[in-house]
């Protein structure tokens, strides 16, 4: 994307003499925009998450010009170099092309886009906006349909990995929208990521991210509650897992990330739960599969159980836990 | 005890001298057995996958006297030169001091070990019964009790894998009971299985077992349900896999036996859930787990649930169908 | 506002003095429109429901001017004398103070109420505007803060009983709204229903309906299981009915609409699971109380299972049967 | 039963003539006992349930005969009279025929029954025993065979009302067992109790319980996250239990056990959740009905998930508050 030659350019446009003019128009923007290459990246939202990434953005030589609510969450990315303006998505959008949000719900993201400072009061035609935030999927939708309309395009692109994983540039994204944007917002997303994986059209990045971590909360509360079972019956926990982990019943909350102290080092059980995937941000994203599982009429019964019991742990004092803690919650020991 | 060298046995009993009686007592008796092999071996229930276990038994040489309820079901072993006794397990034990019991549930299991004609009536000294029967591992502790006033040694089995595992002499054994047995055991589980685990005390076997089938329904139905919201979201099912199996929702039913059907090959969900491991069969398993969970106070609320919904399959004609056709019982489309 | 007599007007005057100016604006509001009895009342949506409780308007003299997307549906109320006009919302708001809507969901409700030909493009100062459709209680927020900005009151009034009581005019509304509004609604609704319950603010009539139906659920899933179980265990389902319903486990589902066909006369039990509430229309109706859950933090582990289990059903089939054939759901026989 | 004439002794013998032996055998046994009215009546399991059934027994004339494996539980009624044996049920069975047992589970009800120093160990030929203990009833079905071998009759009798019910004698019995000892095992019951239901053959009685209590915590947390729900959503949590009551969502626990502190007056919510029945207690028989269920495959997924619920809140602290503190359990406010 760099270095291109006039060779290359030419090639490229030789192919094009029998797309048709919409396809042609596509290609541009597309063009223009990865041409655009260093030239400012916007960013709005600078918390736990999107601060480190804004950083990685600079790293990689982007230019950033960042806002957020709270003028103070700037300071870091404003000391390493970035434009920051005070509490002004569409100010961002009138001198970005590129724009990156990571916000914390669906509510925050109609704000940002469409509200009185939104970015698309000020969009300019052949932007891409890239909204990593996690939310629903109904919402990334009508973001890109009113994104369309201004002639700018939207694309989600969720993460999974946390707060470690934004630092250090291994997030991965899943992206959803229009196939033809992908490489342009690959190219930025790799800055930040490890892994940037196509889903589908406009609204899949947040559906894989959603139903990814639906059987992830399934998984983690079914092997809690083995291994609690299992630990009752006179097993030791260790050839538990191992058992486990060798056999059918194996899962990522198993053999990776396993919730009883003592089984696997590196990970929150080992560490009192402290650190890793909040029970709370869980619970959030639980009520969002819930909602859509909803909306689209889908039995999720177990997901919606998973729902049921992160929310409750939320209700007990688990809410800033690791989401492993569930072992804890359903592992106490009777008072008789 | 046949075909004993001196040379061998002058070498154990030199390092015997640090050893107490008690450690004698056992030692002679386990190699006594581990001497006896190819002396005759009982084998009672003739089932699916007792048919083919004695079968490789035999196989590997060892003589077998088998019986079962259904005197039909030994025809086949009897033709490959197995001895076959009229359901009498009693008269196995009065001629064989290794059994092997592979049986349907709890209640045959207690008839066949404690019943008038039971294995108990006539068992000898120092045999060894090993039941590969899925039960409730309280029954397996009060058989391995009533076993041991007799002089005898029980030990609990149950095997993961189906019919086809059994033939092929692939089971999974895990393995309850006391430790210094377990060589002679596996000697014989080696001829029908590629692992035998041993497990701890006498019905760990059966809480791995039940241990691991309870985590595989859950994640199961967690899989169907997850692979069904995300299709109906707009995901391609095989590109939803590739992802889950990529992350942190990745399980053994997402990524070696997808429920969905397209997504894999050589699995039941291509075959219109034919074959495999029948609903009702879990539903066993997970009323069995539901029991051992309740009597020792264990929370288990999204294994109990799964429990529910393979219940509630079978009430609705999925009872013979592969367990991973819980996708199609929950994906159906709606009337209107 | 037409005949109004100075008699009455002095004395109603004369307790004001006391009143300050608010209260004062919003009893003369009040008082015009209560005494604008039959003038006329705007209708939209004459489904099922809207045909009956339209009729009944006409019955008791109000002037009834109506309007659906299928100008079909108004023939009934037309022959009766109410003026119909061609799907315009907008139109209904000029020339009627009073209008009831009678919607199937939130995106209807959204778009009689914002849409381009919606109520409040046209709105009056001073219109009541009451909503019985059933519908998240955060949109009849949102349209009755629309309304306020336009002078005009939006009130929830959503029904319980199916159209049996609309055609009766036996209905139970339960009404949200500002409480000095809750007279002139009640003059309306009294004509199609027998109870008219005040709840407190806005979206609290939505919020009562949502919670009895999903305690309803709860309630009808229970008594299946529980007849079932105990049917199972040799007990005769009079006797165990009657046993319930004079002990603790007494409930609406037991003693009034009890689900096993046999036990009682003249409910859908006893006639194939047919006519009463569709599965269809309570697992819609726990989908309100799901979402509502899931976005005020609440956990309802019962409340959320029972609506996966009306899911389900309409995934096999049950969606057009009432809601009580969950215990025909749960108890077919086993195929073995 | 007291008064007998010739007379009536003349006319029920002549009526005897067409029955057969067997039947004019139960005659005379249930005429018998009837005769032997205010002859000795054994009690064990003197408990805090059995203390006050004993000393009611006392009251109403009957001689008692006790014993329990806490010697010291007997005091109480040794003082009101009774004669006290130490630990030794088959020396009660030795001198009354007819014994009342109230213990707390299957193995003590096992033990008491089959155990070396068990009733059946001397149970006289006709004697009548009546089990009041909450079991299994496949347990139950047992002790009546075993029973029915030495020519006894066995029937299962558990209560519903707690210790105050057991104080007033206002307890309800659910009998089950054969028809005609009915009469006879009333009169006792009748000391004791205000209602005595016959249910069926034996284990009905327990059926009839198990069910009972199940349906119970399905409405016990069905209301509680009702309240819960609807007291978020704005409403007051008076109105909405009496808008519950007056609508299809009423249930025993919203009228008359509502578990929302200030509701109602006189129940265990306006007391802390101290008194009434325990959640233990529930969990315990919630552990029955889920046995049950499994063993009779009958699916009950609102009754395993109030099971499963239950045991969490034994786990967090909450197994000796009353069961209704499930609302407390469920709501607590979140950290964040």
């Amino acid at each position: 994307m760099k270095y291109q030659t006039c060779a290359v350019l030419i090639c490229i446009i030789w192919d094009f003499v029998h797309l048709n003019i919409y396809q042609f128009h596509n290609f541009v923007t597309v063009f223009t925009r990865s041409m655009a290459s260093k030239t400012q990246v916007g960013f709005v939202g600078l918390g736990n998450m999107g601060n480190p990434m804004a950083k990685n953005l600079l790293k990689h030589g982007y230019p950033v010009i960042a806002t957020d609510v709270f003028p103070e969450s700037c300071k870091e990315v404003q000391e390493l170099g970035a434009q920051v303006i005070v509490d002004n998505p569409a100010e961002v959008a009138e001198k970005a092309d590129r724009i990156i949000t990571m916000l914390p719900s669906s509510p925050n993201v109609i704000d940002v886009y469409t509200g009185p400072n939104g970015i698309l009061k000020k969009v300019k035609k052949g932007s891409l906006l890239i909204d990593s935030s996690t939310i629903d999927p109904s919402v990334s939708k009508e973001m890109a349909a009113a994104a369309e309309k201004l002639g700018a395009v939207f694309m989600d692109a969720p993460v999974s990995g946390g707060v470690g994983a934004a630092s250090s540039g291994k997030l991965t994204f899943m992206v959803g929208g229009a196939e033809e944007e992908f490489t342009a917002a690959k190219e930025l997303l790799s800055c930040m990521g490890a892994n940037v994986v196509y889903c589908g059209q406009v609204g899949t990045g947040q559906a894989a991210k959603i139903c990814n971590n639906m059987l992830l909360a399934i998984g983690m509360i079914g092997t809690s509650e083995t291994m609690n079972l299992g630990i009752r019956l006179g097993l030791d926990p260790k050839l538990l897992a191992k058992i486990l982990n060798m056999s059918s019943g194996r899962c990522w909350s198993s053999d990776t990330y396993n919730p009883v102290p003592g089984v696997m080092e590196g990970v929150p059980s080992g560490n009192n739960y402290q650190g890793g995937f909040g029970t709370q941000l869980m619970a959030k994203d639980l009520g969002l599969a819930q909602n859509t599982a909803t909306n689209t009429r889908t039995p999720a019964p177990l997901g919606s159980l998973a729902h049921q019991i992160y929310r409750m742990m939320c209700a007990r004092g688990y809410a800033n836990k690791d989401f492993s803690s569930v072992f804890q919650f359903l592992r106490e020991e009777e008072g008789q």
